[in-house]
């Protein structure tokens, strides 16, 4: 686990293999035995184009496993108490994020092409366990 | 259910979603309600560079739901009767493929950027389920 995950509970950040293969790689995202899994609900993708920050959203039920196979996105969560990570995780910086609920969440596309994020998550969608807030609504500087 | 795969059984072409959202569309893969969800053992990724051909293999347990966020893949599916089926999926034509144990399959890259495809796979990788040939073992032409 990442040092700097430390002081918000749940959150971990797990190195993933990347399998050399002519023509292609193969590339880990999660198995059923591993850190963070807490069941399969869906899994889906998000595009995010350069630059473009979504945010904020908060799960009240859903773990989020979070794994970028192309490009690199920054992600920024805050717990209740106002603390902040900020992880960038990518295709060259392998990992995978697990997020349990009741953080908030945003994140920034931040390499030249369409970033790729796929979440497996614990339940399937369901919009009413899901709280938003523009981004104004919390002061951070995304330009940083 | 697409017409030509009627006639192997348990392979399964499911339409999936696209959200529009601005900034970088939401793109469905599976739920666990879905048609051809046989549980969760794994998640990972095959990428597949332009005009690469991986196979055959054969898996003797798992089951694969294959979907292609990015690019355009081909894949080839043959079953013990030598019936062949011959499937592009794609950010444009996007949909979900479901395999079922004991059928051969061979992959193409067809996009001019490198193709992304995603397993999620009824149980983790163990090599001794799974069988090989080289590609020439079966004669299929894939410059057609």
């Amino acid at each position: 686990m990442d040092k700097n995950l430390e002081n918000i509970d749940g959150l971990i950040l797990t190195d993933l293999d990347i399998i050399a293969v002519q023509g292609g790689d193969v590339m880990h995202a999660m198995r059923n035995y591993d850190q963070g899994f807490q069941g399969f609900g869906e899994a889906y993708f998000s595009k995010i184009n350069n630059g473009i920050i979504k945010g904020w959203k908060r799960h009240r039920e859903m773990t989020l496993n979070l794994v970028v196979p192309l490009g690199s996105v920054r992600f920024v969560i805050m717990n209740d108490d106002g603390r902040l990570k900020d992880i960038v995780i990518s295709e060259n910086n392998y990992k995978r994020l697990t997020v349990p609920p009741m953080l908030w969440m945003g994140f920034q596309g931040i390499s030249e092409t369409t970033s790729i994020v796929l979440n497996i998550a614990n339940i399937p969608h369901q919009p009413d366990e899901i709280d938003n807030k523009e981004l104004s609504d919390f002061s951070f500087d995304w330009a940083k």
